[in-house]
């Protein structure tokens, strides 16, 4: 079903996944482009963030912070998006925003609910690096992991688009970094290009090991991605007084039940307890007020002095947006996911 | 055996234990007094503390903090000793001093690892509510858990050493204090006595639903002390922006091997992360530099004046230190436990 220039495409939720979610899971609908209210603007897609946050969305419990989607409802999504028509007076046609359309050609939203772009010179860059992946990476490491100079910090998932950002930070503020990854290409990238002092493959034997000898001096911030098997690998690693923020549990968001034995969790317990370790987990949601513009001003900076560099994971055609995004759930992505739904 | 004048009586680990520890992992044996070398002074155990982290040091791993003790060597233990001989220019027969001289009638010690007590009115304080058990509740309460008033605080062993003074400070700060604790006595004492706002015995049937209704406003500030069963309770009531400092973990102590399935920590790690929980592990020999002398401060203004009680769980005679020290792994202590070794 391609687009054309009367209807709206959405892509939305059609049964619940067991496990890791198959094409099965999403349907493409065709419907009417709607029309904006009074202090609403319609939109048109752009370019859409796909994290993996929204596989707990597909759940019916979903998160402590967002409520499961109903079947049938559009796929969420943060989006870069043109304004088509305004019934705002903060917006005029030919805009480009941010917002939240979701997984569809067309959508209205409140006019409140966005924020104007002005001309971005690569516009999908407000879905990455300069804005909410970008932002997570900075706030979790700044001001959680807190990493000193000389410190080690292990950052998992360290190619996407959180790690990439966790691991290039740490090494602006003077810390060694040692990232942990998917497949030996991706490996070699966080050494030769983002200028990680070591990276490991996680899919290869012996990550314990591996990680014990790319960490001889431990690990004092772990950046927590993951969990599973590459939490299992850095927990004897860590040390005093290392500091945890936790992100993302990519690893555990296909689980429909607790993993089988043994309980992990009193050596967990355990190991906080006498490595005095503190652990935080965060929403990215409740930081922008106080240090978005911070964020902003320092990652333009970095990015204008060529000291961070970003990587797309780009597809074309929102058709694609499922098997892209189970794609990301198995680790398949290299680099932050966008789905272009229309040309700029 | 009882003690004479001539010979020193002291506890040795005979075996480690398998689970919980038994009365033949102890072994009382007699020795010669020792004799105090240049900058030494020999001393006379008073009152012995026991407390739940000996279970670590009986296990050849022992802990981060302390290793674990070779076979046949004294238990480890702080106590209230009087200097008998001194060859230490800063300590003179008679005076009473705090010191770690394990589980035996004397020991010699470096002058420079013991701290005077002067004329204190009740000297096995210096032991509880005075000392380090007091301390540890007064650090992990105000410096992790940071109670605001209004807020809730769960505290678990709630008329332990430990759990005692939190839950009173915490009262003190403003706080709403639920606690857990094992054993209708145990629950109307901190009730009754300690003035916290309710209390649930883990051992009646259905904690997770008592503690629900106990805390309609759900769970700021969570002081573990325990771990297992009691944590599967509070985890679901924690709210979001919890503080979690792990002071203890008794129900695990215990543990030979990792307990069978579910796996708890994926649910555990995907709490932290979803509600923004701070977790954070402290051992007490951190803190002394920069905190003791406020602690002392506060507690003994608040001891002065009558807004905070300590119960202290007395036993007489080293001979009985195994079997006490097993009861209170089984939690049949009730309040600060204490041998007295000697009179004062």
């Amino acid at each position: 079903m391609t687009q054309d220039a009367s209807t709206n495409r959405r892509i939305v939720l059609a049964a619940r996944p067991h496990g890791m979610p198959t094409a099965q899971d999403f349907r493409l609908e065709q419907a009417p482009i709607p029309a904006p209210a009074e202090g609403e603007v319609l939109l048109r897609t752009l370019y859409l963030s796909l994290d993996p946050y929204m596989r707990n969305l597909m759940d019916e419990a979903g998160t402590e912070y967002a409520p499961g989607l109903a079947l049938g409802q559009p796929m969420m999504g943060g989006t870069v998006s043109r304004v088509i028509d305004s019934r705002h007076p903060g917006f005029g046609p030919g805009e480009l925003v941010l917002a939240s359309a979701g997984w569809q050609d067309y959508a209205v939203a409140a006019g409140d609910t966005l924020t104007a772009l002005g001309d971005l010179p690569q516009p999908s860059l407000a879905l990455g690096g300069l804005g909410m992946t970008g932002f997570t990476a900075y706030v979790g490491l700044l001001d959680i992991g807190q990493p000193q100079p000389g410190e080690t910090v292990a950052v998992a998932a360290a190619t996407g688009a959180v790690g990439a950002v966790v691991g290039q930070i740490a090494r602006l503020k003077g810390a060694r970094v040692v990232g942990i990854a998917g497949g030996a290409d991706k490996c070699r990238y966080a050494v030769e290009e983002l200028g990680f002092d070591a990276c490991l493959d996680h899919r290869a034997p012996n990550l314990a090991g591996r990680l014990a000898a790319a960490c001889p001096d431990g690990i004092d911030v772990y950046f927590e991605n993951v969990g599973g098997a590459v939490l299992d690998a850095v927990l004897p690693r860590l040390n005093h007084h290392a500091r945890v923020p936790v992100c993302g549990l990519i690893a555990h968001y296909n689980d429909d039940a607790a993993p089988a034995a043994p309980d992990r969790r009193p050596q967990l317990m355990a190991s906080v307890l006498q490595k005095r370790i503190r652990m935080q987990g965060f929403v990215i949601l409740d930081h922008y007020a106080e240090r978005f513009d911070a964020f902003r001003a320092d990652m333009q900076a970095w990015l204008d002095a060529g000291r961070i560099t970003l990587r797309e994971d780009r597809v074309e055609g929102l058709e694609h947006a499922p098997a892209a995004f189970i794609g990301l759930l198995e680790g398949r992505n290299f680099g932050k996911l966008v789905v272009r739904v229309a040309p700029d």
